[in-house]
């Protein structure tokens, strides 16, 4: 092995030498483990994984809540060469079913939460290594994923950070989500960012709140194990529960997308602390909260622009530095912005953002032409528009018209899966669905459904998008046309509905 | 190219693009450079270095004291892939000879005050593209530097951080100074650790006042660069000038050997300032220049063990944190403590240092054997001893016999070659020579000469020395002896010289 070679297991190897008796982990009943120990865990684990057979580039599906033993699961991943696949616990059946077919995995992990999610096929695929599950008892043809802790700790493969470490899910632009692959030297990166950008270290300690299957929740995470920080481990985020823990573990970071930051302040109020040791909340949300959060705590919003593709931030500011802004790109990474031709475009001009660094992922799993297509020039091409202010400062302006996504609370939600579903409803001859402002979740979606019908109602609606696709895919609201504007080629004005509709 | 690629020159254009009209280079006569600036210039330097014929992979050897000229050359070899090869300025002229038949550059650039140190044999050396001046006229067979910067910019190649950026000379073990060859992802991930260990940003300055050969030089420069930060260029260091220049440019950060800090501290106390602008001083130093620096001023003492091969600092801490350590390993490396099989020690056992991570070099120019040798077993062997407190704290111990370096003023001096060339002084038969504490310069190089002759000076010595090697190289103590003492196969006992003459 070359002396440069370096992953993320050597981060954790890192501390367990460096801080080996400072608290690494701590869970939701206060059990807590030193990085000391949680390197012996994940030692356990990874030699136990190996020991079941599965070798390096390996995939690893998981369908749980967060849990300490997901955390040391990508660890022990990170350590054996194996390829972290974790899978959106809100996802139907169908697409867990869907996506369990792409991602090719040699084993699956899941909960007594997302038991019921898990999709027969997940029996029948023959080269599985193993199930488990990281709580209760296991069912039949399933074991406990403690189990897997082997006694004897063998040696780990030769890994260097080109190796591919994650496949997270980003968008279903044509229904099964792609899969963004992500190396060790993509996240070793982006923490390095951040931790320079805020100036993270040993004394950090994040809630880890949101779920692990999240770039957010996951790029934090292990951004706050390169500090040399601890993470704090909720199952599921839960404000009153969250503001527990914030006061009770000191915690200094907390990731947030809507109704996160504003669920912690109103519990805060009722709880009556101010939250004394929060320094940091980073994600998206209403200029009124990240507002709010300055006024109420001495915390500071970090805002910007990022997505799974650039491991998390590309650019990024403190609200307070240009209410507004989504800050300069990190030390790390260039920003371009173009037009449709990829030419560059002056500054205040709205151009399609592309990204050039160490934080852009390997590509789209399995997906040659549209990882090629998507970089193409040597730029990764977001998908998103932004413009530059006069002094480098980007401001977000919106989607890409093919591109264009709908985030309600962080999620990743393509307007033409929801569209292909609705069409299936009897009597609607056309459909725009498309992301209105939320209150709660920040972004909402909304579909103008073309059809004589005059009895279809909201609630309709959202059963049957429910009922085949996740659920935070249903539409918030709904409005009836007996006709959509369309354009001469027939296809649905967008612009138009958009205008009529807002 | 890759979306993935990153270079130094990205990180310029980086600046460039988002804080183009932030000052990015100070000159001592008070000329400044924005980033958007300081780019045009490097981008015009490129195209002019392409358009003499310079291509990717070739080496460009400097011979000078510190430019604003010098650091855009740097940059200009980053943009095209050249390899900078900095000439320590202390050299004799036969040692930059022998330097530059192993360097197989392709240019050569130097100024007045090295001119005379230039050999013959540059102008012999036939695939030169050119040879150029920074200052002054230039002779017959020179270019002025400035003609370089060509009027019409050229696209660069493409690169990654893979690609060589600088070959750094080392210690003379085998008389000529081994080169080590640091790549740009070397620079890239030393300056995110030190920017996320120490906290530096936008807002700091650095005085780059010691020379651009040396790895602290540089690696501070191009870590200020990666921070957003501005770089302050001295030609040459001067305490009373520095001291002048930290107060006019409110410079924050300042990089420290023997007797650099203790002359800015006398210089700043004669002056009557307390440097209120001084945040970091970095380097190595007496415990009482450390603990001066901190009741003088309000900047810390930041010290640790690293190294040329190491792309600057593996361990780091503040001096006050506790002085006498070395601090703890960097976000982005390993360290492991060795015996002489390659088996770990405990705590508090010394041991050679091994290193892994970003930061370690890409092995010794044109030394196959010696590199492979160096990072046996996946690890960078140091040759420097250490050993662990229990919290995992390095204390730095000695250097190993073999590679018992003397650093006079943080130059490498090799006891061997100090004694092949004393060994050549009429009427002596033996010679040990080997570092002892000096005042001014931190380590001073002392002598014991087994000799008949009683009429042997310590001026002749030095005269002799300073004759054939650097000046640098010189001793500063001799000791003359009938006979030294010899272990049983007749090789002089070295700890033995070192305890009857410490």
């Amino acid at each position: 092995m070359e002396p440069h070679a370096f992953t993320l297991y050597d981060v954790l190897a890192r501390n367990a030498e460096a801080q080996r008796d400072d608290l690494a982990l701590i869970a939701e009943d206060g059990s807590a483990r030193t990085f000391a120990e949680l390197r012996a865990r994940v030692d356990a684990l990874g030699s136990g994984l190996a020991a079941r057979g599965l070798a390096e580039g390996d995939r690893v599906a998981v369908l749980a809540q967060n849990f300490a033993a997901y955390f040391e699961l990508y660890l022990a991943c990170a350590r054996q060469g194996l390829v972290a696949y974790p899978f959106n616990w809100r996802w139907s059946v169908e697409e867990v079913e869907r996506l369990l077919e792409r991602a090719g995995a040699r084993a699956f992990v899941a909960d007594q939460s997302t038991l019921d999610k898990v999709p027969a096929a997940v029996h029948a695929v023959s080269n599985l290594a193993f199930r488990a599950v990281f709580d209760g008892a296991p069912g039949a043809g399933w074991i406990r994923f403690d189990d897997l802790y082997a006694a004897a700790v063998t040696p780990p493969p030769s890994l260097d950070a080109t190796a591919p470490f994650a496949v997270i899910a980003t968008a279903a632009v044509d229904v099964i989500p792609r899969g963004a692959v992500l190396t060790h030297g993509n996240v070793l990166a982006s923490s390095a960012m951040q931790i320079g950008t805020m100036g993270l270290g040993p004394s950090d300690r994040n809630l880890l709140a949101l779920p692990l299957f999240h770039i957010a929740a996951l790029g934090n995470a292990m951004g706050i194990l390169q500090a040399g920080g601890a993470n704090v481990v909720m199952a599921k985020f839960d404000a009153e529960a969250a503001v527990e823990l914030i006061d009770r573990f000191a915690v200094t970071y907390l990731s947030d997308f809507p109704p996160v930051a504003t669920g912690v302040l109103d519990a805060a109020q009722k709880r009556g602390t101010r939250l004394p040791s929060l320094r940091f909340v980073s994600g998206l949300d209403h200029p009124a909260v990240m507002a709010r959060l300055q006024q109420e705590t001495s915390a500071d919003f970090w805002t910007g622009f990022g997505q799974t593709e650039t491991s998390g931030f590309v650019t990024i500011q403190r609200y307070r530095d240009l209410p507004g802004g989504a800050g300069k790109p990190g030390s790390l990474c260039r920003v371009r912005l173009v037009d449709d031709c990829d030419r560059e475009v002056p500054a205040g001009t709205p151009g399609e953002i592309l990204v050039r660094g160490p934080i852009v992922f390997q590509g789209y799993d399995g997906q040659p032409h549209v990882t090629a297509h998507t970089f193409r020039g040597g730029w990764h091409h977001t998908g998103d528009v932004g413009r530059f202010g006069e002094d480098g400062t980007l401001f977000y302006v919106k989607r890409k018209p093919e591109k264009e996504l709908i985030k309600p609370g962080g999620e990743n939600v393509y307007p033409a899966e929801v569209e292909s579903v609705i069409m299936t409803v009897e009597g609607v001859t056309g459909v725009c669905v498309f992301g209105v402002p939320d209150p709660k979740w920040g972004e909402g979606i909304k579909a103008v459904i073309e059809t004589g019908r005059t009895d279809l109602t909201l609630e309709a609606v959202r059963d049957h998008v429910g009922a085949s696709i996740a659920r935070y895919k249903r539409p918030g609201y709904v409005e009836l046309t007996a006709e959509l504007p369309r354009k001469d080629d027939g296809a649905i004005d967008r612009d138009a509905v958009k205008a009529r509709w807002p």
